[in-house]
């Protein structure tokens, strides 16, 4: 009788769980196959139905495509990402809407008044910031679930970044990602992570 | 002919897509059936895989499961959370170690002096934050890939939630997690979500 693992547990199929998880690691060396606009649209299709506050959905993308938008990121990225920034077929800013509760008469129609309170509120940033953030966790799910490798990137000088890319005052960048199919050596070794036990608790 | 979808260019299989995303919604009642201990640690033992900045895994769960800590946690909860909060059959309190980074010499043993730097960083807070955060996007998904359905509320006292459970002062609450099987009239009608054209922009 083969033993029982929490894997058991799960309604997820094992398959969906090694490619979203169990076996999915952060890349650092990508092949030249482009990653087309096709697959970042069928990413953001799957992933835009996770919750945020007030469904307000601030995460906002930045592709940087073309030579001259990757060169002018480059002065912004620390010594130890540059060269897999630079090499990587596409990489991503992503971003907070500060002001996303200019949408929410539309996208939280059936209480309006959320976008006044949210416009008065010193808090609003914050809370861009949150939902951006658990979308970007929704996000590099979605990566995965596209049979691509995702290397996110919290190493470079966001203020930076956020004057360069978005002069409008209105967004914040957070992360920077890389996006493609793993090279060759494109992984380290499986660091350790924590037990449940050492997680969670009970009251 | 049928059309090719943006679900066909995923390498996910599309009754993974809808178990996670597309057909997932955030439930708003819940039936009486439990959430066992064993079913947390398979969605911990699945999402603990997801990245985070220097390994660090600063998400930290508590589970309410006696009456005495589901009453302490009430009076934080905003009166339109209230019901669902004293009904649900779980619920978590999810939380940053703002003091993450005394694990790193064994989180992130490559490079041990991540804990020094981190230890006089004023932006450890806002890392552990950030970190804290992308995991409850990843543990939202797993929620869902244990077929149980998630009810994440930020409408709480985040400030009165952490004096109240963490008084050790070396945690912040970010969000409040209802788990369980989703109830009579669960769900409100699916709100709209943004295009990939209003979220995605190429340089």
């Amino acid at each position: 009788m083969s033993a029982v693992t929490t894997a058991d547990l799960l309604a997820l199929d094992r398959a969906a769980q090694d490619l979203l998880f169990r076996a999915a690691r952060t890349a650092n060396t990508f092949t030249d196959e482009p990653v087309t606009d096709a697959q970042v649209a069928a990413i953001h299709d799957l992933i835009r139905y996770g919750p945020t506050a007030y469904n307000g959905q601030p995460l906002r993308v930045l592709l940087l495509r073309s030579a001259a938008a990757r060169a002018r990121l480059l002065p912004y990225v620390s010594s130890s990402n540059r060269a897999k920034t630079a090499s990587a077929p596409l990489v991503a800013v992503l971003a907070a809407d500060v002001d996303f509760h200019e949408r929410l008469p539309e996208l939280y129609p059936h209480r309006p008044q959320a976008r006044d309170w949210l416009s008065d509120s010193p808090s609003r940033v914050e809370q861009a910031r949150f939902s951006a953030t658990l979308q970007i966790g929704y996000l590099l799910v979605g990566v995965r679930a596209a049979g691509l490798a995702a290397g996110p990137m919290a190493g470079f000088d966001a203020a930076g970044v956020t004057r360069e890319f978005f002069p409008d005052g209105r967004h914040e960048a957070l992360l920077l990602l890389n996006l493609g199919h793993p090279g060759p050596d494109a992984w380290e070794r499986r660091l350790p992570r924590l037990s449940t036990e050492e997680v969670v608790r009970t009251l």
